[in-house]
């Protein structure tokens, strides 16, 4: 199997079929709740029924944030889908969503290969165990190591409350761009030197990213539970980073 | 003098100047200390050059961030002028960054047209008095008026060290997006519901923003300090919103 080759088979299914959605109000309808128990939007919905048609034809166990695990045929192989990161933006057109794709061992005990689209900007960022690359082009975390020079990505969603007032004093900027698979991505080709989760992201945000960092040569770890998990119900903490101010980043939290 | 012709023409010089430089290490690099205090980058000192060249044939008063004030021939009316809004993301290339431009009486008591140019996605938002417009159609705030179902853009850096904490609890997402500008046509747009600076923006940040938002409809409003003025050292904190969820934002910074 292919799995560049999978990867862009399933992304190209989903951008046909939520193309039209993108800045509509009613692509933010709510369908119901999804494995993960959060809303699933009629965007999530379109885009992972898109994905699931394709997979039909192939084996593969395949673990979504609204369908939860789905068998397809004799499974060779996991595929962790998110198939809309950044809902919000895609509904109002704000320019920062994509599609995560991760292939693991069955057992999900190895990410074997990462993939995320940027849609907006069409930009493809891959990776297996060894490299990561931007369109086919090998990319690397930051090499800065002091945290005062540092922009780190932020996620609190009103839990830990002083978390991120702490940090904002300790690095350069703050941002909070509202999709983490993307973020991670800008953390592995040295645009941030680092990303913070403290409300705690699902396995199918985070695996492709987490990936797509080490390869870079960054640093990927959750705070608690185990990673990768197949309950698509567990929320994960987490700190990503060029590995440089990893240790810094932590101690700042 | 045609406002929208004017800064249509000072925006082609600068994207000229800095196009090479968008994404590269280099425009990062500080040349001086600006009027405002702050760093001059080399991005926004080739951006400010471009438009002053432009400008020394206009009868015009010009006020930037990198050189203050400056007066071009017999001054008929004010430039208040923001050469590159999100320095950072535009080195990074962070697809979040843009020109901005408000003209006003000299004395500025009064703004009379807004402009800002979404560079990455070629987007233009303007603003006389009375309306406001994105590619030439009309735009208005969003009509939500739940602050539990807001969105809301959000600067502390370091400052107010808890206010941020409390407006996640109450409102549905924060953004942290990095160009204050495009975040406010954002809100005159109805793509967020709110934004709000705590540590204070210059005048250049805001100038044409606050008419973009208010002539769609919204509100604008600042904590401390006269604005417009023309200190350009002087920062106000601030707050933008849709009109609806104002005062319920003010209520929980």
């Amino acid at each position: 199997m292919d799995y560049l080759e999978l990867c862009e088979s399933i992304t190209e299914e989903i951008e046909d079929e939520i193309n039209d959605l993108i800045g509509k109000k009613e692509a933010s309808r709510q369908i119901r709740i999804g494995a993960d128990d959060k809303p699933t939007r009629l965007i999530d919905n379109r885009a992972e029924k898109a994905a699931m048609n394709l997979l039909k034809s192939e084996d593969v166990l395949l673990i979504t944030e609204e369908s939860g695990k789905v068998d397809f045929g004799e499974p060779e192989c996991a595929v962790i889908l998110d198939p809309v990161d950044g809902t919000f933006n895609a509904t109002k057109d704000i320019p920062f969503y994509s599609v995560s794709v991760a292939v693991a061992d069955l057992d999900l005990s190895k990410i074997k290969f990462g993939y995320i689209k940027d849609i907006p900007r069409d930009n493809i960022y891959y990776a297996n165990r060894d490299k990561s690359y931007l369109n086919g082009n090998e990319i690397s975390v930051s090499q800065e190591s002091e945290l005062a020079k540092s922009s780190v990505s932020y996620y609190s969603y009103g839990v830990d409350k002083y978390k991120k007032s702490r940090l904002d004093q300790f690095v350069d900027r703050v941002r909070t761009l509202g999709c983490i698979s993307l973020e991670m991505c800008y953390v592995a080709s040295g645009k941030l030197e680092g990303f913070v989760d403290v409300r705690g992201a699902g396995v199918m945000d985070i695996a492709a990213a987490s990936l797509i960092v080490r390869s870079a040569g960054g640093s990927f770890e959750v705070f608690s539970s185990n990673f990768p998990s197949k309950k698509v119900k567990k929320s994960t903490k987490s700190v990503a980073s060029n590995g440089l101010v990893h240790e810094d980043i932590k101690g700042v939290l």
